[in-house]
């Protein structure tokens, strides 16, 4: 079992969580990628998720006015930068990555030096002078979930937000709805091609040099149907595709959530099915967060970003596309019976396993027997 | 500084080499990919390497003959099969990840488990039972070093291979050439549109969201320019585009190579120009290696793996090139005296920083001042 990172040990309860990495490995296969300028401006170009914030902190200025705010992963800043914009005494912009250096230059470049102190670091090591009253993150990954950064949030939460503070977001859902896609056909077409091309290479692999690579053919099936079928893929759907209800899995009140909560989410759901004569050849998977603010402290302006398909494009974020192979038939009338559970990979806690267990209820109240789609989030 | 990894301590001159990294993070940026059966197939579907390794081994039976083999890196176990069918007595199979599961398969399907013993650990670890009488090892990186998998064959040679031993391959060179390629141009202009874009993107945020992002113009160009232009490309290229006479960097006698005298590569080159009124956009590097025998115990039949510009296609390896840009104007009967280095990432030892300092001459003699280029291997 790995340690977990200082700072937190206390404040979390540790039984139900993935053992935390290295923080080396961490870097190499996680933080790393924030660290480009190029990665930040992709997320600074979603104007959907952009938007959102500005809005959420612009529109409710009476939360940030003299206030002490803590921005977890600022990134280039652009957060801790909204926030001084909106009047706010003191604001801690703690980064992981060497993007810490671009966020000082660009909080200097647009005069809040004086607000907005950025601080490199990890969230769970930092020290900050005093508790504050805001936290505000974008902390969202594919799903809501995929990157697990909501620890590092819970864990600032945790050591330094006031009693009475707000978090921004301060809501969050996950949903799954079942849709059509072209995709199942296509991932299964590019699995047989690859079979197809191992047994050439099998035949070439003996006759060209005595070796006989047949033992290895249902290792090589299993590892491209993994890659192709078993793991979710990035899509901007478009809401045609939506054919049953969408369900929400999950609400999450930032303020009150903990690690163990969403190490595993489990839920049971039902999508009526919304047109006749189709197929459910995938569910699809996505989020929305709200900025409320607390009961006490309530939004006096509520946003709210959401990632459901869109017709006008979508986000960076996209869907989660996981694929049901073979696909189910359904019409207008049927619904299915979902049971849904996520949980961390147990090589690396940034990344999930889902377990979707579909039966089919007809209109008559005939049922089938459960169908089981296992499906990785890498 | 890293710890250098057990077993080679004694065995080679710590000084010059690059710190190692955590075994962790070893694994996160390097080691898993072996892990893939696809990955593997790639390299087993290169028909240049494998005839290479095959010929090398069936025509010098007498190097294998009831003699014990190490095979370092064995993946699928290739290598491993090929000696024993040549007639080893005993064939130790090392290999660091879990495709040694699949080698053990392999072995077993080809009827070769008698004689072929898979370890799986890191050849640094692994303690053989006795010392062998061949190492062999397809140890290659992009332009040979890449990966810096050769150390770990170093270290195997200094505590496994008797005085009298034979290295398959025994011998490989490094090459360099002056070449002309339309890359130059094509990543010039995408640093362009990319910074077009970026244009329109700080118009944008200032203008919707109140913030400047111009004070991070300059290192984002940066990024850009680190990213197209001085990061080396693979490619397979076409000998037409050789507009200058290959030379060769450095030779190596693997029975006889320090890790010190690959950490860092250094060489004076002389390139006479073969063609008129051209440009160097770039250089290529390539390797080749032969497969000789010792002096002692010489190979009966000798093979080479060349990886230079084949139009017959080439090899996965490719050929590394290294932008030039400016280009350098040239023309029949100039030459271009060279001055290359290239040496171990500081961040991280399989990746390799070169510098390559060209001098134009021409042929009346007069010599132009030297342009530095600069490229990382990724």
């Amino acid at each position: 079992m790995g340690t977990r990172e200082n700072g937190c040990a206390g404040s979390t309860q540790p039984s139900a969580a993935a053992p935390q990495v290295d923080k080396g490995v961490d870097f190499a296969n996680y933080f790393c990628t924030y660290g480009y300028l190029y990665h930040q401006k992709e997320m600074l170009s979603d104007r959907v998720r952009m938007d959102a914030y500005f809005h959420a902190v612009s529109r409710n200025k009476h939360h940030f006015r003299d206030k002490a705010v803590l921005d977890v992963g600022t990134g280039s800043g652009i957060l801790a930068i909204w926030c001084a914009q909106a009047g706010a005494r003191k604001v801690y912009a703690v980064e992981a990555t060497k993007m810490a250096d671009h966020a000082r230059e660009l909080v200097k470049g647009n005069g809040v030096d004086d607000i907005v102190e950025v601080i490199e670091g990890s969230m769970e090591d930092v020290v900050l002078p005093e508790k504050v009253d805001v936290i505000i993150s974008e902390w969202m990954g594919y799903f809501l979930l995929r990157e697990s950064m909501f620890d590092s949030v819970i864990c600032a939460r945790d050591r330094w937000l006031k009693p009475d503070g707000v978090m921004y977001p301060s809501h969050a859902r996950m949903w799954l709805a079942p849709i059509r896609s072209g995709l199942t056909d296509q991932k299964m077409d590019e699995v047989n091609c690859s079979m197809n091309d191992w047994r050439s290479f099998i035949e070439e692999t003996e006759s060209y040099y005595g070796v006989n690579m047949s033992v290895l053919t249902k290792a090589y099936r299993e590892e491209n149907e993994k890659y192709f079928l078993k793991t979710s893929l990035w899509c901007n759907l478009d809401p045609h595709q939506i054919i049953g209800t969408p369900a929400v899995i999950k609400e999450m009140d930032c303020l009150q959530a903990t690690v163990d909560e969403i190490c595993t989410v489990t839920s049971q759901l039902v999508h009526p099915i919304n047109i006749d004569r189709s197929r459910i050849s995938a569910y699809a998977g996505w989020f929305d967060v709200q900025f409320k603010g607390s009961e006490q402290n309530p939004a006096k302006d509520e946003v709210e970003l959401n990632t459901a398909p869109d017709k006008d494009g979508g986000t960076h974020w996209g869907q989660q596309v996981f694929l049901v192979n073979p696909p189910i038939r359904v019409n207008e009338g049927d619904k299915v019976n979902v049971s849904f559970k996520m949980s961390r990979a147990k090589q690396y806690h940034r990344l999930m396993d889902i377990e979707i267990i579909s039966e089919l209820e007809l209109s008559s109240g005939k049922r089938f027997p459960p169908v089981t789609t296992k499906v990785a989030i890498e």
